[in-house]
């Protein structure tokens, strides 16, 4: 119950020598959780527009309009359904068990109201946070399947994913049951959020098919360089900015001293593996390709931020820009794997959250004692498996049902004049796609 | 008074059974709640950030280094303004009446630094906090009257609207005049700043005239398509981030677990109160065009989030949905309804800010008991009809001495190389407009 | 000192009578001091995304990925360096001297996590928001040397700057060294930040020379516009947004009503000062140009922000709206003035950095008794020649092993196509450069 519990030895404001369950939670410590709550969140919904950006900055100028619409759609979506199913479901008596309840998510701040603390912080900061992070795991997929994905089909997977997919697995670890029964541990999401985004886009790339154009038939990789390079960076930027939020949250108090001692570790460390991350990969670059591609990059440094995720508390700051470096060395590898593998991953968003996850997850015992390599491993497997297949469930019953992928005449001249009627630049010509005139002046 | 007298059972940091009235505000509380209105400053601050991104989205290329220019100006002017004369014309000495008192502001924090904590916050944090709230409802103007206007008329009304329209209006509810008396409510400022950016932009829009092109003779209207769809979508993600501030700000507190309970949640309800505009307005532009327009469903957004603003603390999360919702629907209705009236606004702002901010207020009473309709309205209308009437005054005054309206050619042209004498995207050619070329290389 | 010790006065939390050397540092103010490091700390990591916009809208866009690649990477560098060996340089056993030691840094909180507060922060915090300062005097250097400069050489000197240059001069004032001793005032960093990265650009743009193109023979001087005037406007406002964090994180404390009423004051006159820096430069282009150029306009605004750093918590709101303007005016006579020289400085850099914090490190005698010209002028010229010839010593030796400039060829066709292989905006023909296509569509 990661998520939810914190020991009451962080929360002591009196420096006494009294035991942590004796000490009672003062009001400047709930008030002082709480607002971490806020400020964090509003960090991790920040995100929400980075991944916008980036994926606005990735994706070709006629597919522009509509993966800005998708993302603050996804975000949108994914707070309301958290509210109607998803936090009951992840967080409503799981038990050690694998799932909650169902029921609409109220707040209850009555003791608290009455002068009794003992619930550490305001339920609804704690919501407020919890939404955030459902809502970034939505984000993941987005950037995957960009480009060639319909519109509504895509917003009723989402309604599923942060409905029911998220919640359940998150249930197991953060919500109290089996895998955090087991230790398995994820201090901000490794796995339970950037891979569950991860894995949902990976099945969506492959029941989706790439991109017309993409992988030619004698073998031939065609890039489709993306649109908008500053844009893109300044997606990273927004990501990496929210990231503080992410991790830094997730200590998920802020009123003793010991809390704001583990959050400037978790801020420092969380800049650093970013850092290696972004280093790693422009050396690696330079040394296989002998140019440095900005977008590759760009995944170097979001690729550190999902490696140190899973724990950015124990690391030395050392030892948070190798994590961060190894996770910047894999993306390089991954992005080019994939391609191999015709799975068409308009962002390298599979690299990044997913394969980064992975190791981000597994790096954890090596800085934490508490945890163990095969549980790591065990939560993995089973948060993969579940995500996976309940995944492709959906994106194959949207598949032979609605359809899932627009037609070819839309894919040419872009899901922004077909899907939306419009263009993301109709006064930028020449680029974009043959026909896609439109605007009038 | 609501922007400054705070209930002092709010400020009780002692869980303690003493009667509000006797107990001291603590320094704690005092570092609280004036660090509330810092960090709430700041995100509301970047909302100017998000207008300008929004407008520069939404303009022809050919028009958006001026629409830059005129944001990043009026929120200069603003600040200027308020300190010189805004802030005390609209809360010094009004006590009941209809007018506060002329004179520089000062920041006074002799009682703090004496160890005296009654005064409950930094006067200078305060007054940052309702600086950036009167450069907001700046921002609403400059959207709708863009692409026609020339800059220092533009810049000239925007002095008289922070120096003088604004805070006489803002005197009658939050500086504790007679509307505060009477109960008007308007939690953080549907009507005080949304629609009176709204009416101002109204007065502007009608005076001005509409764009060259837009309305034909035979009742045509030609769309203009903004130039910029990610610029737009970024610009509504800044302004919902900083809604956090602007809304969450507004408990004016943070000392105590009380304030922090209504901060979180107002936070969670502003951001159900997007989701639910947003997702309204997507599902209504699919019902009624049989496609999404990305800039519609943005303003769908915007909606929700200007109608929650009059009131985000007591409502449900389902309801703060719900009144979201509303506010997506009336947009996305009232946008064809202005064109049809041949009211020219190039954002939607009138839409936005105006009929969502009156919707807003009127939704009050349906959550807070101690609302009621009748004093609603009668803030409505009497805020309604000053601004509008003052507004329109000061545009006729600057129509008929400097002129307000730039030349056909400068219109066709662009008010960037007509005006600035430069081009937004100099090295983009085709777009914008014949003509523009410039730029040596 | 004043990075590290913070007078114990401003730490009391109980309003006592006793004398500020007796009062203990409660765990309250440990964890304030401790959070505003960390949230100003975002707030200037920030920063790094604007300058990132602010160059990425004003250069052309063939070389727009390129200095999107320099930007992330030099925030990346900057923080390992720091770590590696800039902190321990500039913080570590200065005590009056010149230089600190050399070692990694490390977090040491153990005293805090036994109940003693009297570190008055968690290390990790300072850390972070020392940090993010090195990062901010390298983000300056980029700008002015953009267009022309080899990617790997620039980051190496970024290592040189972040890990020496800069840690050397800030032992002396910040980090206790001689300067501080001789009560030289640079509260946030007009001269330890700004003006060290200006003259680093400045040592830089002479030994590289200007762009090709950019001086004719017979002194006309060619424009070479912006590609993104809205990127640079957003820019802009991430600047002025971080610099909250910038300057108000420079309290140092947040532990007492005196420090957050110090807060309040660096807050509003920050804000105040940018607003005259913006209105002062567009009302001397309006007067000398007849027309107001938007990104002098911008740097008008970054202008008032370099000018109030030195020292943002003594002026008067209107004295500080006079420095910012003062500022603004200096920078739009420098830009033009630097031209003269034939020191190309693409994003007007040196003018607002250097010039302005020049002008801002003069001021602080006028609002602040503790400060005296003599000693102000003998800082500026300290670091200005520290820096200066360190710079110059360090771009010749790359100069003169690896090069620093690209090729003729290189430079006309872009940095992006040849130095990273790739485009910025590959969809927008027409503009860039000759031969620059590439992409597959």
């Amino acid at each position: 119950m990661k998520k939810h519990l914190i020991l009451l030895a962080g929360l002591v404001l009196l420096p006494s020598l009294a035991l942590a369950e004796e000490a009672p939670i003062t009001e400047v410590a709930y008030i002082l959780n709480s607002f971490s709550f806020l400020i964090s969140g509003v960090l991790v919904m920040w995100m929400a527009a980075g991944f916008s950006m980036l994926e606005a900055g990735m994706v070709r100028s006629k597919n522009v309009a509509t993966i800005c619409l998708k993302n603050i759609s996804l975000y949108s979506i994914a707070g309301i359904l958290y509210y109607l199913i998803g936090y009951n479901l992840m967080y409503a008596n799981v038990d050690g068990g694998f799932i909650g309840s169902l029921g609409l998510w109220g707040a209850d701040d009555a003791a608290a109201l009455g002068g009794d603390y003992s619930g550490e912080y305001a339920t609804g900061s704690d919501w407020f946070f919890q939404m955030v992070f459902v809502a970034t795991a939505a984000s993941v997929v987005s950037g995957t399947i960009a480009e060639r994905i319909k519109l509504w089909p895509f917003l009723g997977f989402v309604v599923v994913l942060t409905a029911v997919i998220y919640p359940i697995q998150g249930a197991w670890s953060w919500g109290g049951g089996w895998l955090d029964e087991m230790g398995f541990a994820d201090y901000a999401g490794s796995t339970i959020v950037h891979s569950v985004g991860g894995w949902a886009a990976l099945a969506g790339a492959m029941i989706l098919g790439a991109r017309t154009g993409k992988y030619g038939k004698d073998g031939r990789i065609t890039p489709l360089p993306g649109s908008n390079m500053p844009l893109a960076t300044l997606g990273t930027f927004i990501l990496w900015m929210g990231w503080f939020g992410f991790n830094g949250g997730s200590v998920l108090a802020l009123g003793s001293a010991d809390a704001v001692i583990e959050m400037s570790n978790v801020y420092l460390n969380t800049n650093l593996a970013a850092a290696g991350g972004l280093v790693a990969a422009i050396i690696m670059l330079q040394l296989i390709y002998k140019k440095v591609d900005l977008s590759m990059a760009l995944n170097g440094a979001l690729a550190g931020l999902v490696s140190i995720t899973a724990e950015p508390s124990t690391p030395s700051p050392g030892m948070a820009v190798i994590i961060g470096a190894i996770g910047g060395i894999l993306v390089i590898l991954a992005i080019p794997l994939l391609d191999k593998l015709k799975i068409d991953d308009v962002v390298g968003a599979i690299s990044v959250h997913l394969v980064c996850g992975i190791w981000g997850t597994l790096a954890v015992p090596l800085t934490n004692s508490d945890a163990s390599f095969v549980v790591q491993f065990i939560g993995i497997i089973a948060v993969g498996a579940f995500v996976l297949i309940a995944s492709a469930l959906v994106w194959l019953a949207l598949k032979y049902s609605v359809g899932i992928r627009v037609s070819k005449e839309v894919e040419m001249n872009g899901c922004d004049m077909s899907e939306l009627g419009m263009e993301a630049y109709p006064d930028f010509r020449g680029g974009s796609s043959a026909g896609s005139s439109g605007g009038s002046y």
